[in-house]
């Protein structure tokens, strides 16, 4: 019976690309797998197998639940509304316990291995792989004494990297959002693919790309107790904290260490950038103003300045970052570039902080880009795109 | 609502340690996943919610399912026997649909991302990060006019690759199991540990290891139409054989050339091995005979020679692998290492079938290496140990 599976499972491979109506299986799934598939108006078409249960559902993150619908199969399906292009996270709800879709790959994002759908988007490109050179994506692991623990992360090295052999690079940090990890950016983002056709066409400069495993825990600390603590007590503010500033400790004393003796990198602050979506934006602000004697490029995806965009205070230039902001004219020499992006439907108190945090840079007459992705959420396609917006901007 | 999920989630981060009795979280689950968690006995307990499910199973693969009990505030829990050591797939089965575990990582397995639980091997850290050199695991991306496709393979570079770079090593290709894809020797196998300890402890020789993904499909060809016919039949069998014979020409048409061309190797037959597990052993028997030019080293780990290890014959020495083996001596010159593994409680037929290659070739006088792993089956464990074994024997 062993066999037989095995055999079935590999001619299934065969046999998925039947669409008499229009639908394809989506790139998202595993081989094999039919469903979920979609067309090119961007609606999905979603079945699973679960003949016993009462209730099953669709959950996109962040938008509205389809209720699936029982066929006498046993088989429950459903097809969506045309869904915005680009990369969507979704699990399934049997009977309320929430799953993945055991037809899609798995994507990290929400604290665990979830389904996610692709959507193509008509015209676009820049994010698929082309017939041009193309760069690598290296994993890395290196022991930091800050945590303790061996660290994960991703390495894109450019194409030419392993030919020319005295060449050295700059290089963008790259942070995943909250929820999700240092695998975010590839499997997700396609920062990989983002860049090859951006150096192919000599639209950015050839770098490395390190994307980092954004949490940390100190060596030796013991766990907090937040037992009982509300959400936002002091004592949950301080855990915070403290791995945020864990995680800044990692980054600037092991990692950076780390990528400058173990790649060819250009190792000083002109060669250095940071960006990342969501928490990582806000982990962004957080090192590169703290150590702004390593970086000269900065950018906030979607997530910026912590409580400067969560919250409704104005940004005060003379008090803000160390008072990095205070000399506009000598901000603009020291730091080479300070991007902001944001999708156009992206929740009202985000899409509201980062424009209100954009109008305080104007104000303080700080030269900044602010980026609009329209029609898009505080989702991937905002960040592919932010990506292709700023990476070309990075050491010119 | 979206800040304190996320919030929360970040903080659950620090929360997992706590382990009173005995048990803790499994090193493949998701960070903050409190279960599944292991013992130091090997017994693994297991959590999941699904309050609404009349029935919740765990299913370790090729093993017995496990029932899970209701609990009172609507998780299910079940605590396994001692497990054997080393990586176990599984699934969750509710009311009978199977769905992979929220709280585990995903493993691609099975034709899909199903999840995995690792039970620490007492006394083996030879698959575990340590204080030693690391290589890196590299994602490449090639162009096959094969397949008409992009394809995916990883490749690790032993520690020193990127400083040495006047040097060139020898390639091993390894591949995976029918039902896995390319990543299998890296997330469940630790091939790339494996290796950096061997190679600091002087055990093997540095080399590349290329792991290619194992499917592949003629540009071009129609897909078979198998509908109504029996496993077997003469037109399934045509397919499989389409199927291994495209996978073979993708690999020495293609990839071989890409990564010598891409990477700095030894590109010659005494400097080029092959190996695979199950079905990657197959594809490397047909790979490797059909291109001794190419290979000189082969090892076949619980799988080996096709029809002779599954089926009932007895090896031909005269006709098998287009008479490779009739003159002993010649072989020996030739071929500078026939390797073969198999765990001592694999299922009985493929037990049999290798233990049968294994007296073939005493029989008929040629030289190669017979392994047996002690108390696993057809498992990721036997597998490591397989590697463990084979690397040492290569380029020597």
């Amino acid at each position: 019976m062993k066999r037989i599976g095995i055999a079935m499972l590999l001619l299934s491979t065969f046999c998925w690309a039947q669409t008499p109506d229009g639908f394809e299986p989506a790139s998202t799934n595993v081989w094999g797998a039919a469903y979920p598939r979609v067309d090119t108006g961007g609606r999905a078409e979603f079945r699973v197998k679960a003949p016993n249960a009462g209730k099953v559902q669709v959950n996109f993150w962040g938008a509205a639940k389809l209720d699936m619908v029982k066929q006498p199969d046993g088989m429950w399906t459903v097809t969506s509304e045309p869904l915005v292009p680009g990369f969507h996270y979704y699990t399934l709800l049997i009977d309320g316990a929430e799953f993945s879709d055991p037809a899609s790959h798995t994507f990290f994002g929400g604290g665990k291995d979830a389904s996610g759908i692709e959507i193509p988007e008509p015209g676009s490109t820049y994010y698929l792989p082309q017939d041009v050179p193309h760069g690598a994506v290296r994993e890395i692991w290196y022991l930091s004494k800050v945590t303790g623990t061996w660290r994960h992360a991703l390495v894109y090295t450019p194409p030419g990297y392993d030919t020319e052999t005295k060449m050295r690079y700059p290089v963008l940090y790259l942070q995943h959002g909250g929820g999700e990890d240092e695998t975010g950016w590839i499997r997700q983002g396609r920062a990989n693919f983002i860049l090859d056709n951006l150096i192919a066409s000599r639209s950015a400069k050839p770098m490395i790309i390190v994307m980092a495993y954004g949490y940390a825990k100190r060596a030796g600390h013991p766990d907090p107790d937040l037992t009982g603590k509300p959400f936002g007590s002091p004592e949950m503010m301080k855990a915070m904290q403290e791995m945020a500033s864990t995680f800044e400790d990692d980054m600037t004393q092991e990692l950076i260490p780390f990528v400058d003796s173990h790649f060819r990198t250009v190792a000083d602050r002109d060669h250095r950038a940071m960006a990342g979506l969501s928490m990582g934006g806000m982990q962004t602000f957080q090192v590169t103003f703290d150590h702004l004697d390593l970086f000269s490029y900065i950018g906030g995806f979607s997530g910026a300045a912590g409580p400067m965009v969560l919250g409704k205070e104005k940004l005060d230039p003379k008090a803000a970052f160390h008072g990095a902001l205070a000399d506009p004219e000598a901000f603009s020499t020291r730091v080479h570039l300070l991007w902001l992006g944001v999708g156009t439907t992206e929740p009202a108190m985000m899409k509201a902080g980062l424009e209100r945090l954009h109008t305080s840079l104007d104000e303080a007459k700080i030269n900044h880009v602010f980026y609009e992705s329209p029609g898009t959420s505080h989702e991937w396609q905002t960040w592919r795109r932010d990506l292709k917006d700023f990476a070309p901007r990075l050491f010119q």
